[in-house]
């Protein structure tokens, strides 16, 4: 399958998105043709006020990308910005949507409620979907790997193929949304994850920084004393657990612990740590290299956008051949 | 000054055309550095079901500039599909503009109310003002050439360029709306030009052709016999000589014989063809050249394409430098 996804560039990598970056890893693993990119001209559609930050933003989503173990000589890994085609397909599928439809779409309305502190009153925030739309089908992908919520999304480009093959003869496939199951990874305070919280637990880390975080995590409130038993369901240190704790017989010495309170918080928390570190421990080491050698990066960056290009260019020439509007 | 304009292929350009591209031509001569642009993807907005057509009305369009005097060696002519970088402009300007602000764009209401035979319920047509500020601000233009129910568009264009160099850093320059004193000509039958009435008259014609439509021509109701008075005021035939006939003896000819039924319409409508002819002719000859050669007119298109994708690449660089979203 040719697999395509992206991030936006709106800040730094955490645990959230690592769950996720596992998923595409899977993807290519399993021998799909993937593309992975980062959305920064998404990124504009909330945090315009902050491009002087997109540059080291997206450099973090490249070089996480790749310390995860997003291979660049298996996946295309490029930058949204550098491929001025997803802007001119862009101009062709707006024409193909009405308003109406993108006013309906549950994530416009949902963000416009209840994202305050941004504006999200702009024209591109509503053609959104229809650049996300341009984005997939510049690759002829017919995965997408998706959460629950981008499902829509997905389902509004299978339209837009529709309508431009209908009207222009066939050039895109009609993509299927991958839900991935991820685990659920709540806040450290039990909220959802939000840079206004500073509640979340980034990729690029240290073992000294992560104790930092772990540390003063909300835990089940039941058990304010050490001997208070408590409900691991109700503990959001539990959801990491069972994102980041592998051996059946630790989730169990957590379970039973928790509930009979023959163990604290704080030791539930440092094997969580001692988890986290195993598995964070080789992405650290990539990352760190990454950051030493920023002309690899560069290079990686270099290769994805011209290979991402190269196909681009070629579905351009579909879409100028199928409208007659080439020249 | 620099100086933008563009016309929609959405059809074969008509005796109002002709008088703006007279204007057009006077701005030249007075020696501004003017850009004329086929609006191909604006044209996307109102008949995206007509591209097969698109082709040739942009080479009438183009064709028809050249004879009108629109000279290839002082303006720039183009094509806006050939020049990405509109797109991806486009797209950072998208950012910038509330939907609440497009949807109180008076053309928008207008022609959702007024045109009823097309679709105009795309988000493309919603954002048709946005991709119009990219045209303009891409150029770096300081005056475009409009007519009335443009100068809002203009007053938009100005407004993104004020947020864009408020947000960015100073770009772009606010563009001044060059209002146009066009003589307005009413369709033959003395509604509006229409397409569905084929109530106008082509620039690219013939003696013949020209008759067949001035004959039918509609008249002051008033003159039903030859003895009966008219009112120039109240006939299209006089808005067409306020337009294409220069000599005030010519003109009082006929205000006088039309309000004393010295002459008679078929008489008026004989001298505005003489006129029209003396007028057309030149640009009769020049057309049925370029259609002859069209390897001349592909030439000066592909000229004026690179002329402009240069300045819209350098003009990019600065958007990018600004934003910092460069790759
Ligand atoms: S023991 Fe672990 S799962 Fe139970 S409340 Fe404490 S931190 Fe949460
Ligand atoms: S004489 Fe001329 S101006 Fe008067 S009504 Fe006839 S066509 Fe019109």
């Amino acid at each position: 399958m040719r697999i395509l996804s992206g991030m936006r560039s709106t800040g730094r990598l955490h645990l959230g998105h690592f769950v996720t970056l596992e998923k595409w890893k899977e993807l290519q693993d399993s021998g799909n043709d993937c593309f992975y990119f980062v959305a920064n001209w998404h990124g504009l559609t909330s945090h315009i006020d902050s491009t002087e930050n997109f540059r080291e933003w997206t450099l973090d989503i490249i070089r996480t990308y790749i310390a995860v173990g997003l291979d660049p000589e298996k996946s295309v890994l490029f930058i949204q910005s550098a491929i001025k085609e997803h802007a001119e397909l862009f101009v062709y599928f707006s024409m193909l949507i009405p308003v109406s439809r993108l006013e309906r779409v549950p994530t416009y309305k949902d963000q416009k409620e209840q994202i305050l502190d941004r504006d999200l009153s702009s024209g591109g925030f509503l053609l959104y979907p229809v650049l996300q739309a341009a984005d997939i089908l510049m690759y002829l992908a017919n995965g997408v790997p998706v959460g629950e919520d981008q499902i829509y999304h997905v389902e509004l480009t299978r339209e837009v193929a529709r309508k431009f093959n209908n009207q222009f003869g066939e050039v895109f496939p009609e993509p299927e949304p991958i839900l991935a199951k991820v685990p659920r990874l709540p806040g450290t305070d039990g909220r959802k994850m939000s840079k206004s919280y500073n509640n979340f637990i980034l990729i690029d880390t240290d073992e000294k920084e992560l104790w930092k975080m772990l540390a003063p995590m909300m835990t089940d409130p039941a058990r304010k004393r050490r001997t208070d038993p408590g409900d691991p369901e109700k503990c959001p240190v539990w959801d990491y657990h069972k994102a980041f704790t592998t051996s059946q017989s630790d989730k169990d010495w957590v379970v039973n612990g928790c509930k009979t309170a023959s163990i604290g918080c704080l030791d539930c928390k440092k094997l969580l740590q001692k988890n986290l570190v195993t598995s964070l421990s080789p992405v650290w080491e990539k990352l760190a290299y990454l950051k030493d050698n920023p002309r690899v990066v560069d290079r990686i960056i270099e290769e994805g956008n011209s290979k991402a290009r190269a196909i681009a260019q070629e579905t351009m020439r579909k879409v100028l051949r199928a409208t007659k509007l080439g020249w």
